[in-house]
């Protein structure tokens, strides 16, 4: 009998529980399923009696020790600042840890003992960061097999709606942290294109895009992360001239998007007095400069922006409900906080709505002096609200990696994110199995 | 014998400690300077025998109690985050402590303490904040004594330089923190016209900007500073209708200033890599979308700014140099450092050069059924590097203000900003005496 560990049994930890306990008869697995809400623990166990739901304080030093120390494997969907507690504590008692968040240098800082303690440090095993990594890292180890050279490496992600519960002109609902989809792009993007560094600021981060077309799903506009940089190192490819990464929306979402980002409405650093009582037509009026006051407050914006009032970037504002004489309701609000709370509303993903994963890479090579083209594409529906493809994507990859852990098919210690064909070949063959799979094309 | 502690005796403090020791005599002071350097201590004071060079380590708490004890007021030109250490012993060995800084919540929370203790912790008794304060009131405090009502409320502030000393197309030169000029604006303005909240992100700071005339020196542009409805409450004009406070440039300044910002120059947030190997040029290039690209840099640039490369906004761009093939020479820098080492050479205050401030309030009220204004104009200019218009804006003040609480003229206990007449007309008096006069036009 083995025994795993599930801390955090929130929206996205549905695939991943299924998954352990559609195993653990077979596997011989005790699954303890841990939430802040007992009641959460309980749905998400049923009556499988390899569930033992539990409530659970990962403050609670003597709880967290207990539970870990009963356990040979912990899986933490926990928010990513309390990972470390966690992993001390596994480090300690000698446990496997696995994590789809980005490994923190609190943890980093974990590998000698967490190689002494005979253990793996498991982070990044999700979809975004985590199925990337093991599909790119696969395509590119078996190119630099054959004796390619690798030159460009691009790869886009989107968490979006599937198109048949697509139903607005934004082609988008929010299937992940919404606060991340309010807050995108704020920094600056920095990526490496034919050997030079390239920057974009925020101001610009939303004009200055690619279209990126998908096989069977149209055109997507992609626009660039915050940091392509660190990825030549964590690929193994340092001097590759082009490398970006990026986020993928629906096309005309981010000339759309921009207009938000022109008028102000993304900042998150201050909050509105009186900001529930405030309607959205008057906070957009705030943000207006006198010199584009037009006859009608979309009028004005279209101005400011320079578009067509009647074209799609501004349909799609207008959509929103932003130029309304409705108050938000919700006190001590930041602008983002504001646009949050409206968008959360109108991109709601409704009960019978599918989410959908998109990813595609793109890799040139050189190989023999001539230059070769791979194009790798994912894409991922959800079944339904609660199977979602983005509780699939990110659950079912810790899944598979406990089951190899535990097997004793990954025998790998210390910090790790999943780089190395021991983990990622097993992996993506058993996600194969599970219907997650890429498309490649070569030319 | 009465004893003046000053802490920190760096290059601003020049016109305060000239004032100090010019009235040592006179009032039978002993003024303690203490600097981390006892050469610049030393050679502040010269050969006055008031005053008495110290070696001083702010965080050698024996020293800093031991030199508190000792006197009677303390005046801090510590950075802003070590006053509050200060003010602690102020309170517990019951001295009056004077700074030029924002007031903090860490010193705001002192304030039973400090009255309990019968001293008093005076904050923002510089230039701007202080002179602002103390000019501002007296207006504000006269109009409502005879029985006027404000309904706006604008001022501005401008460290610049000298006509006379004005050598280049920016009408610039470098006379305070220079750090604060390259990130300046950062952040979402937020002011108050005819009522309604209005709010600028930073993407349109530098272009949203109005025209400020001061007689005498011509036009300027005025850009709103990013939180001026604090002020409401600090004047006790909460109703007030419109209320803007913004910096003060030479016309044309911020129309260029804006280029950096759409290029992205203006960044702190990440370190470029093998930054001191890269050349001004390839740094400006990294930031262009390829959809600009032009013949020549300062092309492109015009060209992803729509604005004529011949005009005053890129002349003024070019004659910075940024686009030149010269290494910036500084290591782990993000791109608002290496623009803040590019102009701090560029915009240099030579040894004959003389700095100026600027501050402009603007009063509408309503008197008796009928519209009033007031504009109140300050010019200063520096004598010279070392008795700049800035030092003598923010050390006088504190001078003053020392000498009339040594003097028992001022009473007031608890933290106190120099809002009260009690403060602000002696000082003024005698500012005005040093010839640190506002100019005022009413009709």
């Amino acid at each position: 009998m083995k025994k795993i560990l599930l801390l955090g049994a929130g929206r996205s930890s549905s695939s991943l529980i299924k998954y352990l306990l559609d195993n653990a008869n077979n596997q011989q697995w005790l699954v303890t399923i841990c939430d802040v809400s007992i009641e959460s623990a309980q749905s998400k166990c049923g009556s499988n009696p390899a569930g033992r739901p539990v409530k659970f304080d990962v403050n609670d030093a003597a709880q967290r020790e207990y539970e870990v120390q009963q356990a040979d494997l912990i899986i933490s969907l926990l928010p990513p600042h309390l990972h470390h507690l966690v992993a001390v504590d596994c480090v300690r008692f000698k446990k496997h840890f696995l994590t789809a968040s980005y490994l923190s240098d609190e943890i980093k800082s974990l590998d000698a003992d967490a190689k002494e303690a005979g253990i793996i440090l498991l982070n990044e095993c999700g979809l975004d960061p985590g199925i990337d990594h093991m599909s790119a890292m696969q395509v590119i180890d078996n190119i630099h097999a054959k004796g390619g050279e690798l030159t460009t490496f691009k790869s886009y992600t989107g968490g979006l709606v599937a198109p048949e519960s697509n139903d607005n002109p934004w082609g988008y609902k929010i299937s992940w942290n919404p606060r991340n989809v309010i807050l995108a792009g704020q920094g600056t993007a920095r990526y490496i294109r034919n050997g030079e560094y390239k920057f974009i600021p925020y101001n610009r981060i939303f004009t200055e895009i690619e279209t990126i077309v998908v096989d069977g799903m149209g055109s997507f506009d992609g626009y660039a992360n915050r940091d392509s940089l660190a990825y030549r190192h964590h690929y193994g490819i340092d001097t590759i001239p082009t490398l970006l990464r990026g986020t993928l929306r629906h096309a005309g979402y981010c000339r759309a998007w921009d207009v938000f980002v022109k008028l102000g409405l993304t900042d998150d650093s201050y909050h509105l007095e009186n900001s529930e009582e405030l309607t959205y037509a008057s906070i957009v009026k705030s943000f207006l400069p006198a010199a584009s006051i037009k006859k009608t407050l979309p009028e004005s914006v279209a101005h400011m922006c320079g578009l067509p009032v009647e074209g799609e970037a501004m349909t799609k504002v207008i959509w929103t409900g932003i130029f309304e004489d409705v108050k938000t309701g919700i006190k001590n609000a930041s602008p983002a906080m504001i646009l949050q709370h409206l968008l959360e509303q109108k991109w709601k993903l409704q009960a019978d709505d599918k989410d959908m994963i998109v990813m595609q890479h793109q890799f040139e090579y050189v190989l023999n002096g001539s230059n070769h083209q791979i194009i790798s594409s994912l894409i991922v529906k959800g079944d339904d609200q609660t199977y979602t493809a983005m509780a699939k994507t990110v659950g079912l990859p810790l899944g598979i990696t406990a089951k190899l852990v535990l097997e004793g098919k990954i025998k790998l210690t210390g910090v790790c994110i999943p780089v190395m064909r021991e983990i990622y070949e097993p992996v993506l063959a058993e996600l194969a199995l599970a219907g997650i799979v890429f498309e490649e094309k070569e030319s």
